[in-house]
């Protein structure tokens, strides 16, 4: 039952593929797919987000049989704390460490790094930070995040690079966009210079910066296009601007960046965030909000936004969710999964989650169709409605 | 996805049946088959303890697919606190509010309200305690708790009894015994002049008490015999008594319960207890060591116990245990589930709490099966040794 080796189930070892299947004739929203050596993705996508190599609360055989997940996240930071690079290196890569077989993502690590509360000083090198599992001192430079990305065999790979916190001035902005820049060369021409770790193909994508100034963003995105990269990323978003300000320079970027190329935008968002900025041209898409947000009682639905924690939901014993393809969203009930919170029993996090989680690859999915059918426009329009709509 | 309606599921309603497959030539272990209107049950039996409704971190999905449960159990203490019966009634009872369709046995309560450290207080009328979770007092009487346990649905509901802690003097003991017997007899009147609530039959097991006094034991099972219940428990045991006492006490009773019934021994215990308590003539048995331990990182195996949190296993990328039938077992690797332990991920309590059923699970089906092979005593002798050793 444990995945089996990796020559057996890859035909040929190939960097990342992205094919472009279909454009709405009315938006720049796209229908694409990426081939990876652990297989294909369509897109749009939402990627959950696996911490430290684990979806929170959720089994990697729900990620496949309930929720549909073609890819996932995993994160640097916490990886490399724990359970550390001589693990995995040793395991053969997460995937052979978590089971999970089909294509993962790892960031860079650098977002977790500037948001930890203690002492944490940017340099030119790179980032001097400490653990917060024991207080221990490191370094993340590019080429070390370069090196631990290649440890911990992601397929795709994220350059190191600094999301300056919301709102910044144009002078920092400027500035940390520069390094950003530069440590991106240096991640390049470090990635450039070492070896595939696992006998699969992992690939670097760079990350746009320069806050929500338009003449920063346009700099970074022609400095990132250069790369010729085989994906690009659009950081710095969803940090505290307002929705409007996000969507103004996801839609400058999704512009500046290669066609050709899939587009991912980190860290974004609610349903009807993840809706317009596919409207906008963007393919990938990683929120912790899903996972978080179901933990926290808040479900996406079909019908709109369900605080399950509420009274009002004591004696409804509808499915969670019968407007999607999901077992666990279809079996359960409301009246039984609040209860199951308010006990504080695990499997009602459990059950959140895997909801959530599959309720947001329903939703990149049905935006794929009406993508390809050519009335994704239209149908945009109704579901921001109706997904906002609190239940 | 959601049960089926029930008379779609069931030919015939019926009280429960018991029918005796195989007896062992050299101990009192048989293996049986318990026909209830939610589905047969092969003996010996483990019954994984679903305390308000939940089996700990665990779906009914995996409880079916991976575990292989074919019976759970309820708290009736929980579930009258939460969700409360009024949920539990409209909900059409227990199985339709959890989705679980197959039997279910509700416990008394009483266990439950005698542990609770605040006031309470046992009167003949019954037990007068206060809620965990808010501080409101309760009363559960006989009646009061064959009415909640109507309520609720189980197949097999239990008899409001005492559980007399350990040690308790044979002056205490035998009054103690005596309460249980007139509570015993209030049970069984209330619960023959009340109708089964959902449309099928709910079955009463009375419970046999007298701490480790054989003569009070002798004197309680010839009480409960008498009730000619279709099944009896055997209650008080694995309460802080040495474990060759337990045996003991174990013995006696089900020399003295009715050999065409089965014999259910309450909250009863590690493996090798569960084997020992099988060749004594135990058929059913239940308790929270699987799940609660497992959530503490200590595992049972086909190989000896584990406690995943060594760094022993660091490194050890083989399966958790390949010598059992289950998915999650022969899926994770030690490092992995030792990894989603040490970072406090509930993906660990999940696939511990699974594993450690299915191992249960997996005991128990062995065991049945070396009972209808005839081999069963010098395979136990064989299990015990193997399953007590420190990994
Ligand atoms: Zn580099
Ligand atoms: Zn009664």
């Amino acid at each position: 039952m444990r995945p089996k080796p990796l020559e057996a189930v890859r035909t040929s070892m190939a960097v990342l593929q992205f094919a472009l299947e279909g454009a709405c004739p009315q938006s720049a929203a796209r229908a694409g797919r990426i081939t990876t050596d652990h297989g294909e993705i369509v897109t749009p996508i939402f990627m959950p987000v696996g911490t430290v190599g684990s979806v929170k609360a959720v089994t990697q055989q729900q990620l496949k049989q309930d929720v549909g997940a073609q890819i996932i996240l995993g994160n640097t930071y916490h990886l490399y704390l724990r359970p550390g690079l001589e693990v995995l290196e040793k395991a053969g890569g997460l995937h052979r460490f978590n089971g999970w077989d089909r294509p993962i993502l790892t960031d860079s690590g650098g977002y977790q790094v500037f948001s930890l509360s203690g002492t944490r000083k940017i340099k030119e090198e790179g980032v001097v930070f400490q653990s917060h599992i024991d207080g221990s001192r490191h370094l993340f430079s590019p080429e070390k995040v370069m090196d631990i990305q290649r440890s911990i065999g992601g397929d795709i790979i994220m350059a190191f690079d600094e999301c300056p916190p919301y709102p910044s001035d144009h002078a920092y902005a400027n500035k940390s966009m520069h390094l950003t820049h530069r440590w991106l060369d240096r991640c390049w021409e470090h990635f450039h210079e070492t070896p595939d770790k696992y006998g699969y193909t992992q690939n670097l994508f760079p990350i746009v910066q320069g806050s929500v100034f338009p003449d920063l963003r346009k700099a970074s995105c022609a400095y990132v296009a250069g790369k010729g990269a085989v994906g690009n990323a659009i950081g710095g978003l969803s940090v505290g601007e307002p929705e409007q300000e996000m969507y103004d320079i996801c839609q400058l970027c999704c512009e500046a960046l290669p066609v050709d190329r899939p587009r991912y935008l980190m860290g974004v968002g609610t349903p009807w965030n993840i809706l317009e900025c596919i409207a906008l041209g963007v393919d990938m898409f990683d929120c912790v909000l899903p996972t978080r947000n179901g933990r926290n009682a808040m479900l996406f639905t079909s019908k709109g936004v369900i605080n399950i924690d509420n009274k009002k939901w004591e004696m409804d014993f509808s499915p969670i969710d019968d407007g999607i393809d999901c077992a666990v969203s279809n079996y359960y009930s409301k009246a039984y999964l609040r209860h199951l919170i308010k006990a504080k029993e695990i499997l009602g996090l459990t059950i959140a989650s895997v909801h959530n989680l599959a309720f947001y690859l329903h939703l990149v999915g049905e935006a794929r169709k009406h993508i390809l059918q050519g009335d994704f426009v239209s149908w945009k329009r109704e579901q921001v409605e109706l997904l906002k709509t609190r239940l």
